[in-house]
């Protein structure tokens, strides 16, 4: 399943993988696909929505839509 | 020995643990601190400068001043 989040905040490659590797301990399957300078995280999970927001939070970023 | 760098492209602390963990690979007894918003590296380290930079560079930031 298909979701995407805002999340502010990611400067560079390594928040990129800060985030990538918070989703994917969550959930090893999920598909992960960062737009930087659009503030997007796309992810293919059938996680709940909340959980994987709660992920990205937990790495010190915003999640301003979810 | 004191000595200062001054890098661009250090965006958030990810960034900051790169360039001192590149520099403790190179000098484990090093102290580094760090200036991100002046774009500041202080190295305590006796190993010679052109190395300090060259750990700084190959983590992907430009040394501006050496």
């Amino acid at each position: 399943m298909n979701q995407t989040f805002t999340v502010q905040g990611m400067t560079c490659g390594h928040c990129e993988r800060a985030v990538t590797s918070a989703i994917k301990q969550l959930d090893p399957q999920a598909e992960v696909r960062i737009d930087r300078p659009q503030n997007l995280v796309e992810v293919n999970s059938d996680q709940p929505r909340d959980k994987l927001a709660e992920a990205i939070r937990e790495e010190g970023y915003a999640v301003t839509s979810s």
